[in-house]
């Protein structure tokens, strides 16, 4: 069902945004009344958006319906799974809140009860964000999934805080209340060793070193590059961030024993094979997910029963997709951008690393695991709310609300980091690693310097010597028009009829 | 600046939301595009609401333009004063932040730092609220300004969570955390007594009685009725509330000393004046919000220093107006409403009260004071909220946030009265009050009964008969207008034609 004119639709730009046609409408499906009174309706409350459930999530989607976003069909299907149910759940709230008030005995252990009453605190405030928060870019598998995990970081956020706020003991002890096992210091362990790959001295297995490296860390790698590209969705991008990562790896493992590695363990495990390949695969299905049709039809209007199946499937699919054309290149603010989220993407790494560290937390603990797995679904909401933001900051006024609170979390992590161990991030850095960091910096500004100031004045410099030239060359062939007919004109006019023939299909474009 | 076409703009309805006119746009002013290509474009993208800050507000208001809306005029100056500042605030956060934990010492005192860090937590769950939490129906003086209460709400919604899943004593204790002169019992106090206007006895001052009871609590009760006029916006639902709580405090005297007043108190200082003359003057604002027009010019954009300062003064009044006209006789589900608000509001009047007393909490404490100034700016939002989810359900899918969080409030502080005293609560009323609440319960589920089920079979059956003789006269008076001029037809059709006529009239009202 390819549209005949998508690319129009896609082409006709005001402002950033498209001026859709009738028959859009009447494909998204979503609009109930009529084209005609439809539109004359919309043209006076642009808020038609909230008009209903479907109509909310469809023109979620077209806000930022830019070149690089996919066509979307939706009929518009509002059944009870999309409906909202804030009634039903302050219901359910209420009874349960009855039931543990007036049926339950509540024990005489102040500890409990205030693990308790904080426990409720967020259950309640869960119920409460993902019925009424407000909706962020992602609609599928459901908006309220996204909600869910919009609530989860400010809770996680409010217990950085809290965290942040205590002596580095109290914080540290503070860990037993989430688990008992916690609050203990961490043992010494020993990476790196021995990095020979064929280890002759061994009879037995002279690879044991290669096999002692190929533990869970190999698929974990792969997945979270695999995720990590699916956030990004740029090739450039994840390589210079996984490259980078393994030179910070080399210049911090003086602080953080387990950043110290064998050679072949940075440069082939890690960014060629376990990231390499999860950024291949990544890019891969990025490339399935901005060709495939992106239609939507209520489960009950497909007939046949495979179909259904594959359209429940396909609700764990994006509701349409937008390619990131992040382009640091073109103009100074995305560039910074671009460096910006490249810094905040390897401190969010780091902390990882240093959070377990000061807080003493085991590799292995859950809660090490449910961050990660927080920050998976956080991280995609929060990367297209940056570039949101970055592309397109006429219609997108506000930095993304997971966006805000993912910068605030790194940034309150790094600083829990900075307060529990200020001896382990102060230890001196070796003095040709701090040689290496400053060359690079040097090359970055340097180029910053270059690509967006000095080549910009030396291209207006020769742009109006251009135009100077052009100007009398202009007068010229005025003059050799005005004697048309009569021979040559006395200059070439072909760089500014190449300049006319430009703005004129830009004027047609317009129109 | 009368419109001409107001009338015309508001009449033309589609699906209970307007259908403007070009000139609509122009007038509003909020679109810079021009009226054909904006209405092109947002036939299109219905979330052109988001488009701009002021456009989003204008929109916000459009939303629920119905007949009872007030014309809004806007020329959509988006100052720095309306321009989100989300970036600016994530900054001064994290500032604050490197402050704190680089350069403050942390104290030992493991207490202090508990506290400090749920204030630092609440803090930034402000921080994070006022600028991303999602916007509600009210705009002036600042959309953050609602939004802040908001956030309050729910910080004082998982307070009271907290609170109900301690013990009677804990919870009572915990209050020392916040004020170390709270958690001590209440004195006993004697209310009523004398009840003589005229006491003879005291030769100095035989109105004695009377000056008693002219404390900070009528000026009070003044405000209070003003304000709830103004958050109700409807003379009976208000007069009602009044009379019944001072039944309420008639019923339930016996549990708390303090609803025991003389007969002159409850009906003539309460419900008459101090009551009565803050619901005339709320009535008479609300007059005039209703009349008063609503231009929005930005600041420069007016050329006297009055007119800046008359500008400046109206960011205090609301955005727009909307009449509410509850008419709970129209249908049932309005009726079980405008029922259930009432309860609601009931109960939650009686919670200021219960709860003071469960928690040991003076009456002249500053917590009790700011509770009401909390309810007194969170209640307009949700009764806006609640009505417009009654009045439109098919626009306004969700019950508001705000809504659902008082509905949430109320019953949570309902269910802390319960747990913490259930021995009060539970004294058994005298059985003439009993009786009364019984008869009263009676009245309204007749009333119920007769209005929405035994009425309507009984008009239906009408209808149709109605509708038979008709169809039986339908068939005589084609017949006589087939013999057309031969006489009189035989049966009188004038019922038919008066029915002709109005549907006529609508669809010409319609085009």
């Amino acid at each position: 069902m390819a549209k005949p004119d998508s690319k129009r639709g896609a082409m006709a730009f005001v402002a950033g945004r498209p001026a859709a046609t009738p028959e859009d409408q009447v494909n998204n499906g979503s609009l109930d009344q009529p084209p005609s009174s439809a539109s004359h309706e919309a043209s006076h409350t642009p808020a038609a958006a909230s008009k209903s459930k479907s109509g909310k999530q469809t023109s979620k989607e077209n806000l930022s319906r830019r070149i690089t976003e996919s066509e979307v069909y939706d009929d518009g299907t509002n059944t009870f799974f999309w409906r909202a149910h804030t009634v039903t759940v302050l219901f359910i709230l209420t009874c349960a809140l009855v039931y543990v008030t007036l049926l339950e005995e509540t024990p005489h252990d102040t500890a409990f009860n205030t693990k308790r009453g904080i426990i409720a605190s967020i259950l309640v405030f869960l119920c409460f964000g993902v019925t009424q928060a407000k909706d962020g870019p992602f609609t599928r598998p459901h908006p309220a999934y996204w909600r869910f995990w919009l609530c989860v970081t400010v809770v996680y956020e409010l217990f950085l805080i809290f965290i942040l706020f205590q002596t580095v003991h109290d914080g540290r002890q503070f860990m037993k209340y989430i688990d008992p096992k916690l609050g203990v210091p961490l043992p010494e362990r020993d990476y790196g060793g021995n990095c020979l790959i064929y280890d002759a001295a061994n009879n037995t297995d002279p690879f044991h070193n290669l096999w002692d490296k190929m533990d869970g860390f190999v698929p974990a790698h792969f997945l979270g590059w695999y995720i990590k590209t699916l956030m990004i969705r740029d090739w450039w991008m994840c390589m210079i961030i996984s490259v980078m990562f393994e030179f910070l790896e080399y210049s911090l493992e003086h602080q953080l024993p387990n950043f110290s590695e064998c050679w072949w363990d940075h440069w082939i495990m890690d960014v060629l094979v376990c990231n390499g390949l999860g950024i291949y695969c990544g890019m891969k299905t990025l490339g399935w997910l901005s060709m495939k049709p992106y239609q939507w039809q209520g489960l009950w209007n497909i007939p046949t029963y495979k179909g259904k199946i594959k359209r429940i499937a396909f609700q764990f699919t994006p509701y349409s997709w937008v390619k990131f054309e992040w382009n640091p290149a073109s103009d100074l603010r995305r560039w910074l951008a671009v460096l910006g989220i490249i810094f905040m993407f390897l401190l969010a790494e780091l902390n990882t690393f240093y959070l377990k560290f000061v807080l003493w937390m085991p590799p292995e603990h859950y809660l090490v695991l449910l961050r990660l797995v927080f920050f998976v679904n956080v991280g995609g909401v929060a990367m297209r709310e940056i570039y949101d933001f970055m592309d397109d900051p006429k219609f997108h006024k506000k930095l993304g609300q997971q966006a805000w609170l993912v910068a605030a979390i790194t940034v309150t992590e790094f600083l829990i980091v900075l307060k529990y161990d200020p001896h382990t991030i102060t230890m001196p850095i070796p003095f040709i690693v701090t040689q290496c960091w400053l060359l690079g910096m040097v090359l970055i500004v340097s180029w910053t310097l270059w690509r967006f100031f000095i080549r910009d004045i030396t291209l207006r410099y020769k742009e109006t010597r251009r135009r100077k030239q052009e100007d009398t060359g202009d007068r010229g062939e005025h003059l050799g028009n005005s004697n048309n007919g009569n021979g040559s004109p006395t200059t070439p006019s072909s760089g500014r009829s190449k300049l006319n023939g430009s703005t004129e299909s830009v004027r047609q474009r317009k129109s």
